[in-house]
C-alpha cells in the first residue's frame, strides 16, 4: 500500500501569532524547517508526499501543487480523485516522528484522526477517500468525527502528543525545545532560544545577542 | 506483576487558576471527579492505588495516606521502601484511559515517563524504585530524564496526549469537553459548560442559568 500524504503549506507570512518574537523572514524559515521535519517523518513512514501550497513553492523532496482555491475545496477535490488511502497532515508538527505517523497508518478503522489542541485536526488517515470529505477550521475534530459517522465509517482517535502539539504561540516553543527530535529544535537554538524557569513555570527566552539579522 | 500506583492529591482549595470560573466548592468537587477518572483508569489497568493526600481524605476505592512532608520527600520515602514496580501519576488527567495507562506499564525500558504540557511530568512508571528518585516542580521532565540517565536506567517517553493533558486553566476545559471519556466531562456539562466557537477558535462558555449554587 502506497499512501499519498498531502501537506497544506503556507510559505509566505506564516505563523503571525509568533510575530512578537520572530521576524517575518524568521517565521518563513521556521515554517520551512517544521515542514521538513514533517516531510521526513511522513516519508520515513513510507508515504509519497505532495505539498498543497498557498503560493508558488519548490521543495527538494516533495511534489508541490499550487492551490488558488480554499483549503477545504482543494483537499476535497483531491479526495474525490483518489482510490487509494490518503493521509492529510499539517506542516506545523515539529514533535512528529515516523513512529507516530505509523500509528496513524496502522489503524484498523476506516478513518484515523489526530486531534490538535483546542478542537482542531492535525492529521487524518482516510482509507476510502471518495467516501469522506474534510471541513477544516473551527472545531474541525468534532466535524470530522461527525462526517465519518454519517458516512458509516469507523473512527480511531490516535492518542499522540507528538501529533497533538501544533505550533501557534510563543508558549508552544517550549514543547519544541523539550521534545522535538528533528531540525526545528536546532533552528530555534541557533536563533538563541532556550528554556527558562520562573516561579516554577517553564517558558522560553531569546538571547539578545542573537537578535534577528 | 502487581503495580502499586501512587496518586498525589490535594482535596482542599485545588486548581486555584480556575477560580475565575469555578467556586472553591466546585473546584474541590471537580478535583474529586478527575481523581475518580484517574483511579478508574489505573485500576482498570490492574494497579492497586494509594492516594497521597495533603489533607485527611477518604476514598471509596483507593487506600489513602496523609502526607505532611513535601511531595518529593514523601514520594521518595515510598520509593525507597518498595521492591516492586511503582507508578506515580497525577490526579488531574481527565482524558486518561486504561489503555493509555497500559502503554506506560507495557514499556520495555526501566522507566516510562509521560510528559505534561510545559515541561512537567504527568506519570512515571518506575521498574526499580530503589534506583530512582523524583524531583517534581519546574522542568521536572528534564530532571527525571537526567536522574534516570545518571542512574544508568533506560527511559521511554510515552507519546500520549491523554496523559500529556493536565488541567490548570480555563482553556484546558476545552480538551475535557472534547476528549474526556469519563465522568469529568459530565460534571462540567452538568455545571452548564459547553464549547463555543468564536473567530474560528474553540473555547468554553458557562450557561448563566447554572451558576454556582
Amino acid at each position: 500500500m502506497c499512501v499519498r500524504a498531502i501537506i497544506p503549506f503556507k510559505p509566505v507570512n506564516p505563523k503571525t501569532r509568533l510575530s512578537c518574537i520572530l521576524t517575518q523572514e524568521e517565521r518563513e524559515a521556521f515554517a520551512r524547517v517544521m515542514l521538513d521535519d514533517v516531510v521526513d517523518a511522513v516519508s520515513g513512514a513510507g508515504c509519497a508526499v505532495t505539498l498543497l501550497c498557498t503560493h508558488p513553492f519548490e521543495h527538494a523532496v516533495a511534489a508541490t501543487a499550487f492551490n488558488e482555491a480554499g483549503l477545504n475545496e482543494a483537499l476535497n477535490a483531491c479526495l474525490q480523485k483518489r482510490t487509494q488511502p490518503v493521509l492529510i497532515i499539517m506542516s506545523d508538527l515539529p514533535l512528529i516522528t515516523a513512529e507516530s505517523v505509523r500509528r496513524l497508518l496502522g489503524t484498523a478503522s476506516d478513518l484515523a484522526i489526530a486531534p490538535g489542541r483546542g478542537g482542531g485536526t492535525n492529521a487524518l488517515f482516510i482509507r476510502k477517500p471518495q467516501a469522506f470529505h474534510v471541513d477544516f477550521y473551527g472545531a474541525s475534530f468534532c466535524d470530522h468525527v461527525n462526517i465519518a459517522r454519517k458516512a458509516g465509517l469507523s473512527v480511531d482517535v490516535i492518542d499522540s502528543f507528538r501529533l497533538h502539539t501544533d505550533v501557534d504561540e510563543k508558549e508552544d516553543l517550549v514543547e519544541i525545545l523539550l521534545h522535538a527530535p528533528g531540525r526545528t529544535r536546532k533552528y530555534l537554538a541557533d536563533l538563541g532560544f532556550s528554556l527558562s524557569v520562573e516561579k516554577g513555570r517553564v517558558g522560553v527566552q531569546r538571547n539578545p545577542h542573537k537578535e534577528a539579522r
